[in-house]
């Protein structure tokens, strides 16, 4: 299968615009599956919970999922992508998975950063993994790679691709996603924004650096910092089946699990802190 | 504190040869806590059993113990180290925590790799972080780094340093545990030893790097690939206490634990494979 990761600069609160012109960019590209930043659509860097809610769209009825609907469908293909949603008068860091059937899968961010826990409800949704043609892709949204127990999870439940859209500032997230590909045997695609936005006196600049990464930690597309792009590589997902990494040791069966608790038998000294 | 992480050859077998070549090494250098390699007294690559046997030792009644214990108590310091441990007849992969008044941490590595499991048996004690001057230690072996789980449960024990001795020829861990040290906020110590070890037909080549990363990732230290020597970082350990990385999250009051639980609700379509 193709797997794209589309790289971008969205202009902050120009919603239909950014929309034209991702479909612009999609539409000169051959892929199966494309990965988008988190809240692509909208930018990132708001400033009141009023801006929030006027670029929020209810994931049903929003221009979002309706573009993505019909060009999935028309193009065959699949687009996973990062959305605010409105739910009654609660808003979330949130993502889809569009196909050519519609809607098949929907992931609200369980770690949220900075100033995100203004403006949004911490997802609430159990981590999960859906399969398209064979394969099976689980999402997480960025700061949550800072969390090794959700791309765990999702490996654990069969992901054998983790979609990971972003809005990255801090610069070690590309690395650390190269160890999330390697400890779980997975496939990692990573898209993030460009470019910096100032806003209320205040200033964020994105790093790109969208990769797509193998189940042996190789980087298979990695962007710079600046380009607009949509970068595709070809994957065999079933690499990911393959949790044996020699014939003696399997990622998976060789897990120590009993031993993964937190004891609490520590002497009281250690306790107080 | 100083903390020092040692690199060296250690000739096959030459168990005497190595423990006084050590501690020459230890002796002119100036550290309060130090690295040792994973079996670093005997060398790796073993060939059969008997040759496991005849190197291994009873912790308290072995060469190696005998010569720390001392060491430790003349200079007043702490020292990190893994060892070819017998008990009964059975073969352990283990690391000791010795100090000026004797052993204080005792670890039997959980994750064996490759052909050790012919050799050792699998750990069998919980994972235990130790207090010494007032850091907490924990300590895991070499391809423990592979499994999130062993550094995450060390930190979530109030670890703040993990002591982590590694026989390493495989490229990736030394970035990996810049991840490990990240997600957790902790001070990560990993040496390993260097040189090409040709026994029995087969070949295994080391790759150093020995290092010492801080709670934000910074590399503090990083040995290359081929030098003998003890580097030493200060290191404040406080920096590991304090798991907020800004106003709004703390890594550890962050974790959306109910969320990190293997979910049973997948289509069967997806349980077969």
């Amino acid at each position: 299968m193709n797997l794209a990761v589309l790289q971008y600069y969205p202009e902050f609160g120009e919603k239909e615009a950014n929309l034209l012109k991702v479909e612009k960019m999609l539409s000169k590209a051959a892929f199966d599956l494309v990965v988008l930043p988190e809240l692509f659509a909208t930018g990132y860097l708001f400033t009141s919970k009023h801006e929030v809610k006027k670029l929020s769209e209810e994931i049903l009825e929003g221009p979002t999922v309706q573009m993505f609907s019909n060009f999935c469908r028309g193009k065959k293909v699949y687009a996973c992508f990062g959305i605010l949603e409105r739910e009654g008068d609660r808003f979330y860091n949130s993502s889809l998975l569009v196909g050519p059937q519609g809607i098949m899968g929907h992931y609200r961010k369980l770690h949220l950063f900075y100033e995100e826990k203004k403006w949004f409800t911490p997802g609430n949704f159990p981590l999960s993994v859906t399969e398209i043609n064979g394969i099976r892709v689980g999402m997480m949204i960025c700061f949550d790679w800072r969390f090794p127990e959700a791309a765990r999870t999702l490996a654990l439940m069969g992901a054998d691709l983790i979609l990971h859209p972003s809005n990255l500032v801090l610069p070690h997230c590309p690395d650390a996603m190269i160890t999330r590909a390697l400890e779980n045997r997975v496939f990692c695609a990573t898209s993030n924004r460009i470019g910096t936005e100032k806003r209320g006196g205040k200033s964020l600049t994105y790093i790109g650096q969208s990769q797509i990464v193998d189940p042996d930690g190789k980087i298979l597309v990695r962007l710079s910092g600046r380009e607009e792009k949509v970068a595709v590589a070809a994957i065999d997902y079933k690499k990911a089946h393959q949790k044996k990494i020699n014939f003696y040791n399997d990622l998976f069966l060789d897990r120590r699990e009993n031993f993964y608790k937190v004891q609490n038998h520590l002497p009281l000294k250690l306790k107080k802190r």
